[in-house]
């Protein structure tokens, strides 16, 4: 991987002085390019080795580009906040929006590397590590991120060259810390496991450039060149995105599926819920002020059939808990923040901070819900949404939240009746839509989609609920027992 | 003011049952009708005296209204992130958008109230703080939104018996802490500095209700009522918003102005061009790694005419400091997120953290520029924004940030040759639009409208520097200069 970054790569003065104009004239022109189309957001990652140059790299190509469009990012200690999330919180706050370029000093493979290099973990864990990287940039790719990853390479005796080079000025002195002395030390360990680590990331739609870090003019025609080469070739060619077809789930042979095995004619009497109610709420809210609870969050996902009654469900759960201490998050059409940027943003940045419960009316399961059913997005998008949730819901339930999925689930009969009821009573709160007549209309393929997405995406972790909801009593005892026991198993 | 609220309001069983159903269906109705027109943003503020009920009040109007269109804010402790910005800044962050409710526990009083109480600050301070927040609050009236404000209350022996009985039960005993003892003590002086505050800030925009604390049925029907009501007026009768319209600046006499009196002709040899750049890039760069430069943020507003080379003086700036520090926020039109927040939303967003700079490319000043000569904002929006400006700006200083503003300024006849020379080349990334000539045919009106501004938000703490932008070169050096001897002075 590095061979070719050893080579003493040189360009002189005069060569460098001839190419610059001509690279920063087309630069500047692809970049207008896409700002102007806001055609797909670019990704640049920045990594490693120490005094490679990485840095005045950077600050060349910026001067060279135009700085209103690019945001650099560097991802040191994390704040207060972002250590409340999980870690890849971070990344996806910092992500740039479409038509925009984001340079990332340190990155997802920070980590990763640095804590296999200090024996802080083992080649299980780093090989893992890299599985959910190459997950997480495919998943980016396939959302139209360019991906550009450029590793600024030194061999060892070339880095200490360079640090002792740059400590022995005065005005760069500071550039050289402690630390940097303590990872030349294992110069040849962070070879190895970057080198692997590279090798296995470099694909297709996330390359890896290895820079050699010795010369600058060769570093900054190299890496200015590559961002130009890749944006005008996607520019121009709007060249296709390479999407791996997964097979559709083929449908139940004997028709019996997880819905239509379900009782709907479980009921309680209004004297049961009430004291099932004031049981289970008071239970909840005395499980939230556990001491324990501090440390974990709680993310409920509400979904169901229209007319299923999930917002009466959300105010039990919200009527048994600080106010304080609860957001719900309606989903709704996304607002153009959110458009351009990739398809699970919207969810990420609303994940709780420790200590608290985000209730989502609908979720990120409207992809294979709605949006596969009504077409709104192609096969390809809502068939790789199934691994992407689950990478998404085992990211949180790594980092203590705790993942409680309902969906609540009526009959077709019923849902009529509900309907006619509210047209009847014609109260404007609960006005029917047609968009709810249009639901109903593909009533089998909605229990088909959500039969595919319960056997799909109900793992350990992030198990779902299934709630017989005919009975909106039986449905919202159900929602809050099965609530308090998550938490409780998880304290 | 806490007369009324120490009569021993009460509200028997009966009265509240019979009462209750009504209010919840007449609250969601409100709620409803407001999420669906967008009409405007509700701010609701919680303050009073420890164990007056608060929460439990907030939660019962939480579980009668849709907790979907409200949002609870606890206002703690500050985050780190927040920590780094002027202490408004959570507040905006947590603003709610048109549409929606935001209850906030603790507020823009709590500081002032308690820091006056412990006797932190003297009188004059609590006075300034006062003031602020009536500008404040007036600012966010002026854009629309209903803001109210409770202020529970209990008298003394009220609250020694209330804490008592709080804790012997052990249910409720977690709820008393040590610091509500402590406040206990200081009851008499809270008491007084919390009447002063209330009596001052209480104005027909965003009024004060003082509500006993003592009874929960009476407590949740005070504020459920006065929220409905509320609520209710401002929908319906689109009551319009009182606006105290202030003079518009007379115009110049002698027709001599701050931009007619620029000498546009100085300019800089290509040779000393370079030296200084060399120089004050240097120098810039050096600056931003002075260790007390981690303790401070850097705000460069740009503004100027069309073509006045606003892009290359941003280019000269970032070039001389690491990628990693700054941030370039191009300001167009806002978003829809934005769109539902007030005016300087957008802008309070992006404000830098410590040890960073923000570089706006246009920014807040385009309401009383481009907003008040083409006619997009009414004319008391324009005119009370630079008093608005003004508050924003006093803020960020008063939080160490550095604040540097510049209008570059060229002749009309520049400007013309500018224009000619991009329609010539027909460089794309220079296109001319139509907004460009459209604003030329307002040059006089723009011209005033920059004076009338410099006139009204060139402070001390956030001067405005006039940059002769005629020659390029000329302009450049300046800005350079002049944000090198801003942070040098505010080191």
């Amino acid at each position: 991987m590095f061979e070719s970054a050893e080579l003493g790569h040189k360009i002189d003065k005069k060569t460098y002085d001839k190419e610059v104009p001509a690279l920063r004239e087309a630069l500047l022109d692809a970049q207008f390019d896409l700002a102007r189309t806001k055609a797909f957001p670019v990704i640049i990652l920045i990594g490693g080795v120490d005094g490679a140059g990485k840095g005045e790299t950077v600050n060349t190509l910026n001067s060279w580009m135009d700085p209103r469009a690019i945001r650099s990012n560097a991802m040191g200690d994390p704040s207060d906040e972002e250590r409340e999330r999980p870690p890849m919180w971070r990344f996806w706050r910092a992500l740039p929006p479409r038509g925009t370029i984001g340079v990332f000093f340190g990155s997802w493979y920070t980590a990763p590397i640095v804590d296999r290099v200090m024996k802080k973990t083992r080649d299980a864990q780093l090989a893992k590590s890299i599985e959910e990287i190459k997950r997480f940039e495919k998943m980016l790719a396939d959302e139209g991120a360019l991906i550009l990853k450029f590793w600024f390479h030194l061999s060892r005796q070339q880095q200490a060259r360079r640090l002792k080079k740059l400590e022995k000025d005065p005005r760069t002195r500071w550039r050289v810390t402690d630390t940097d002395w303590e990872r030349f030390k294992v110069y040849n360990r962070f070879r190895e496991v970057s080198e692997r680590t590279l090798r296995q990331t470099s694909v297709a739609h996330a390359p890896w450039f290895a820079v050699e870090g010795l010369d600058e003019p060769y570093r900054n025609l190299t890496v200015g060149k590559a961002i130009l080469d890749a944006l005008r070739k996607r520019l121009d060619n709007k060249h296709p995105k390479s999407i791996v077809v997964e097979p559709a789930p083929p449908p139940s042979v004997d028709h019996l599926d997880l819905l239509n095995s379900l009782d709907l004619t479980q009921k309680l009497t209004e004297k049961d819920y009430k004291t099932d109610l004031e049981k289970w709420a008071g239970h909840l809210n005395l499980l939230t002020r556990d001491p324990g609870f501090r440390k974990k969050s709680v993310l409920v996902v509400f979904e169901g059939n229209d007319a299923a009654g999930k917002g009466g469900a959300i105010r039990r759960v919200t009527g048994a808990v600080d106010a304080r201490i609860y957001q719900v998050v309606p989903v709704a059409a996304p607002t153009d923040e959110e458009r351009a940027q990739p398809y699970l943003w919207r969810f990420w940045r609303h994940l709780p901070r420790l200590g608290h419960i985000a209730i989502f009316d609908r979720s990120w399961y409207g992809r294979v819900l709605v949006e596969r059913v009504q077409n709104f997005c192609s096969t390809q998008d809502w068939l790789r949404a199934y691994s992407e949730i689950n990478d998404f819901e085992e990211e949180m339930a790594r980092h203590h939240i705790l993942l409680v999925k309902f969906w609540l689930a009526i009959s077709a009969s019923e849902q009529m009746r509900r309907f006619k009821e509210r047209e009847a009573t014609g109260f404007k709160r609960f006005k029917l839509t047609d968009e709810d007549w249009r639901n109903r209309r593909r009533w089998k393929d909605y229990a088909r989609a959500v039969c595919d997405m319960v056997d799909r995406t109900s793992t350990e972790i992030a198990p779902w609920t299934l709630v017989e909801a005919n009975d909106k009593y039986f449905a919202r005892i159900k929602v809050l027992k099965t609530i308090c026991n998550r938490i409780e198993a998880g304290l």
